[in-house]
């Protein structure tokens, strides 16, 4: 985003939730307990891994900025974050990565197969925990949601051509892949509210979670990896087409286009040859047109919170915004 | 079963719910309509190895014999179904299968990654579904018997003294793998029915899903291959410990111990030692005591129908015990 909008930190965004976060952990904690011996490794090793709590941040801040104040809103918050773990456990072993949050991921540290059956026993857990509170709404979100992260999943996979994938193409796959786990965040939240603050949050979610992972594709290209100093260009190492991509190769010549063709015919491409690439990338305008990207998607999501009436709640979901398009990483 | 019981075929089970059968069919193509390549691809797969429709007949078969008329039961036929076929893509991909009802497996055709998302594709289907279905009952059901389902998985994989497994523990495996979708078909065809009958039912489903899986686990040790024409033992070579070998070492002297003990050891073992441990777990007694335990739970499944008022879908059901532990195949 700009530079005139001052950062805001994580602990900002969940000031106005402190106190409920502390609970999800705990919830979370108690829905995933397992008496067998493999699956409390694995959990104490996930409990280990949680990370920043963003969607149940998200969920707790709705919740309060649509005027509501249920009890339960805490076990949703659990639920939210622990489909988003089984989500994880499931790409990870898709994705044969080593590595989550600096920490060994499930698949690594484990195996394969485990990883597999934690995370069908992890999502399956979250469906016994919706169940149980008895309400068929926050389950046709969630059943929605995960379904549209499966096939978000799955068109990545999808063979395509690297050089022509269109951006239409990319915006379907991040809204189904990212976006679409933070607006059911911000609309299981406000299920009580008004239908007109709950599709603006729903929207909300989807606007910010776009701009949430183009800011994570971003970060491949700019932020400087700990050992080298350099961008890890981890994506375009394992031919992943991501949006600074796809607007560079637009405004590319022929001579970058090739070098673009060799690093995606390359099965293990060298340092180098991405280190070239995200160069052309830079000069050919691919991280500016992101940016600006990000920034509109920022913008829209912003506009939809006018529907809410003015509170702490609130202005934290702004902050979320810049939190979710300036983090650092 | 005794010799003196006639033989059940699965046509015979099947007729009181011919017609619905043909229905369910048509609802698991609906279900699972999907518009993207690579999901369309591998339905069509699926849906070619469409099985018995086993577990729908069970529940439609439960549905009829306490009295229900409900139009949803093929939908939630089908559903059992969906919820079968998830978790099989999922095994097989966990097991790195082959084949599956001589047809290749998901991870085989397509791949390891493409089988474990289409696995969640497919589950998540399942729930949308059970939403749109509007009625928590069936969602607890079939919540509580996935996440059992996968703590079999994961019981199977924890390391254990192959030489000393507690048949109690084979107890819980093949009741959390195979017996608890069985008991939850049966239940859900019964939720509508008097209480006693839903709760026989259930047991029934349970009794016959164990002795279902002590043929197959048997089947393994007897069946002769159509190549060799000498039983797989395709258990023994992957190191899975079954109920006739469980029986059998209790029984065994050292020589034959330091056998079977040799095989566990052995990370491919040889068609000979497979072929000498399955001769020696048959002389101990293993195949006799299996086929013992597998009629007790049959006799008391057979007893729990007793609760239903007489009907052809009762007798039905009665037929299904003997084709579960009879099949050849």
């Amino acid at each position: 985003m700009s530079q005139q909008i001052a950062r805001a930190s994580l602990a900002d965004v969940q000031q106005p939730v402190a106190e409920e976060l502390e609970r999800v952990a705990l919830e979370l904690r108690r829905i995933i307990a397992a008496d067998f011996p493999i699956a409390a490794a694995v959990n104490a090793h996930l409990l280990r891994m949680k990370g920043k709590l963003f969607r149940p941040t998200l969920m707790l801040l709705a919740h309060q900025a649509a005027g509501g104040a249920e009890p339960r809103a805490v076990t949703l918050a659990a639920v939210v974050e622990l489909i988003h773990l089984a989500t994880l456990v499931h790409d990870d072993s898709v994705d044969h990565s080593a590595l989550r949050r600096g920490l060994p991921t499930i698949n690594a540290l484990f195996s394969h197969q485990i990883a597999v059956i934690m995370g069908d026993y992890l999502y399956s857990r979250a469906i016994i925990e919706l169940v149980r509170l008895a309400d068929l709404e926050p389950l046709r979100v969630f059943a929605r949601v995960t379904n549209e992260m499966t096939i978000g999943e799955m068109r990545q996979l999808e063979a395509h051509d690297k050089l022509s994938y269109p951006e239409a193409q990319y915006d379907e796959l991040i809204r189904a892949k990212t976006a679409s786990l933070l607006s059911g965040a911000c609309e299981v939240g406000a299920l009580e509210a008004p239908l007109a603050q709950r599709e603006a949050l729903a929207r909300f979610g989807m606007r910010l979670g776009m701009a949430f992972q183009i800011a994570d594709d971003l970060l491949d290209y700019t932020a400087a990896e700990a050992v080298t100093g350099k961008p890890s260009g981890l994506d375009l190492k394992e031919h992943k087409v991501t949006l600074p991509l796809i607007a560079a190769l637009g405004a590319m010549g022929p001579a970058d286009r090739s070098l673009v063709a060799e690093l995606m015919a390359a099965p293990e491409p060298s340092d180098e040859l991405v280190a070239g690439v995200i160069e052309r990338v830079r000069a050919a305008g691919g991280l500016d047109y992101a940016r600006r990207r990000a920034l509109e998607l920022a913008q829209q999501a912003e506009g939809e919170l006018e529907a809410l009436p003015p509170s702490r709640a609130r202005d934290a979901l702004r902050d979320s915004i810049t939190y979710a398009v300036d983090r650092p990483s």
